[in-house]
């Protein structure tokens, strides 16, 4: 699904996206959410997850600050969300960076049925089983084309290893995204955000499938860029990137053009 | 309590306000908590609770991440809370959403004397018995008026239903705050911020009555409507927010004339 | 190592930082982190943080939520940042408000080899056995040159105490910091955030000693004094702080001149 059609379901369904994700940038990944059209909620504990997947269009489940208790309700959610078919989207933050955070990650595919993994070139190469190097949540390098393209055939399911350009394949396909800004790359948790917005337009499609991933992808650096036009740095630029959000999502018409995914299967 | 006067007191005695919070809008509360004049402190350890409620002006409960091991430390702060007589607030954040957080809420409630309790109308007619939409942590629709004075009725506590327009009870007073702006609505966290202020106010005035209650809400929506003057978005809006609750706190005569709290029992 | 250097070597090295530290100000901690120009990663599982501090460059340990399964993480990324002699850095947020805090605080000195410790006048008296009223986590009042000096004599390591004016001691030094504003002390977290950026400064070090310390409190300082200088308050202020840090981070040579550390050993 493309960015205006998505844009437009968000903000008439208000579906609610259930994310169990890190204590870090927790509070940048739900305003993204509810600034993109979507009802953030979260809710880690064993006991309500279930539930609350029950209610959600999508679920998000991102690693960055992991541990052994929190997996357990990963996985209870996300059984939840693939019984009622509801899209899963896993951001495997620090995968490649230790042997937890590998391990869970694969756990999470292994058990689940996921339908995206977004991620940076690192942590994608790794599930990929190339080689790569993530320091701490930080991709050190890598080719985030390969990483993706690897990482999509060996999972099957879509992939997208962001950087510089965004790279998302899976069933065949394989698309870029050229939008975006460097100082994205200055905030922590910008890309733990971009797979927020990756789970509310999986739940306005119904699918992550790659298209609907690439455009989530181009909506989100096309605010960057709008953000970075009047931010004096990496700390004014977060709320004008949260500005720039909302306001694509209230007039999605003011996007075309500016979307530059392109096909490069 | 009138705002003035809270503001007044609060900025003399900087009484510490002790929060067991959700880890999502946790920064916003804290900063909330500061720039209206109190000290917050967020402590959440079953061994630490119980001395830290020791030494506060009031303790504020908020179930938005709830897990079960939370609820303890909140019955043990609470309890020492109660011992003192100091001022115990609850915001039953997705009451109604999970079957857990309404029982949490619930127990609350039965085991602790709560001066007030602070949620949207979905919450509040949840605790309230009367039917109500949930969404996560959002109302979807809903009476607030009418679930502020059934919530009081029944609880026997200050309530106030927060939306568009504010709705306090408790004690034969019904009283409605018109302060406020929309762009609160679309800021992660705004809701458990005002219910932050309110502890704040509680703390000043050693009681959480309707009037005091009443007060903390127009003062935050008066923050709400002078940050919405300045701010390009949800995004930006959150920071003047908080500069508009410091700058009223720091002179609050500019209040004069600007708080619109009326009876309507 | 003075700041210009310290600066350009974490730009041009990108060292990892981790963090094990609160939830309230982490996303401020991490982008100070992010800003000076380190990697930060925030990590807490028993299970991985012995690995992620065996990748990085220095260990910034902050109880300022604590609980007792972090107080074990601490112990073991601390051990394995002692076995590699990275530099571990200790903010004993709120020690002296309760016995938890002061008990755990006093363990990690005692189990760790500790290289400095930074805290607010009343938590470094507490720790030096000086009589202390901290409330929560602010310091009423309090000496913070006698505390960082009895503190340094006693735990022989390098100490800062923080105020108005930064006081740090050890190894026979005695340097005293007049950087910074007062809105600093309005903004939740900016301790935790300049004990991150000495965390950073020790990084590129490979030490934390005053001379390090001291001038990674004047780089914080300074970025504060150009924050106040455009911000509205302490909501906007945040945003401001970080693209000051990392301006000043991108070009070191604009600080000369505007450090004002001196010696008062």
């Amino acid at each position: 699904m493309r960015a205006a059609e998505a844009l437009r379901r968000l903000g008439e369904r208000r579906p609610l996206v259930h994310h169990i994700t890190n204590y870090v940038s927790v509070g940048l990944v739900a305003n993204a959410t509810l600034c993109t059209g979507a009802l953030p909620v979260m809710a880690h504990a064993r006991e309500e997850v279930a539930e609350m997947s029950g209610a959600a269009g999508a679920l998000v489940l991102n690693i960055g600050t992991l541990d052994e208790r929190q997996v357990e309700s990963m996985l209870a959610a996300g059984k939840s969300a693939n019984e009622r078919g509801i899209p899963v989207i896993l951001d495997p933050v620090g995968a490649g960076a230790t042997r937890m955070r590998t391990l869970a990650a694969e756990r999470l595919l292994s058990e689940l049925e996921v339908s995206a993994v977004c991620g940076n070139a690192g942590e994608i190469a790794t599930l990929a089983g190339l080689s790569a190097e993530v320091r701490g949540v930080e991709s050190i390098g890598g080719d985030a084309g390969a990483a993706a393209r690897e990482a999509a055939a060996s999972l099957g399911v879509t992939v997208a290893a962001t950087g510089p350009v965004d790279h998302v394949c899976g069933g065949g396909r394989a698309l870029a995204v050229e939008n975006g800004h460097p100082l994205l790359g200055r905030v922590v948790g910008s890309g733990c955000a971009s797979t927020a917005v990756i789970g509310c337009f999986a739940a306005a499609a119904g699918s992550a499938d790659p298209e609907t991933v690439a455009h989530a992808l181009a909506y989100f650096g096309c605010a960057g860029e709008e953000a970075a036009r009047t931010s004096g740095g990496p700390g004014t630029f977060e709320g004008r990137l949260l500005d720039a959000l909302a306001a694509f999502a209230a007039d999605p018409s003011v996007l075309s053009g500016q979307l530059r995914v392109s096909d490069v299967g």
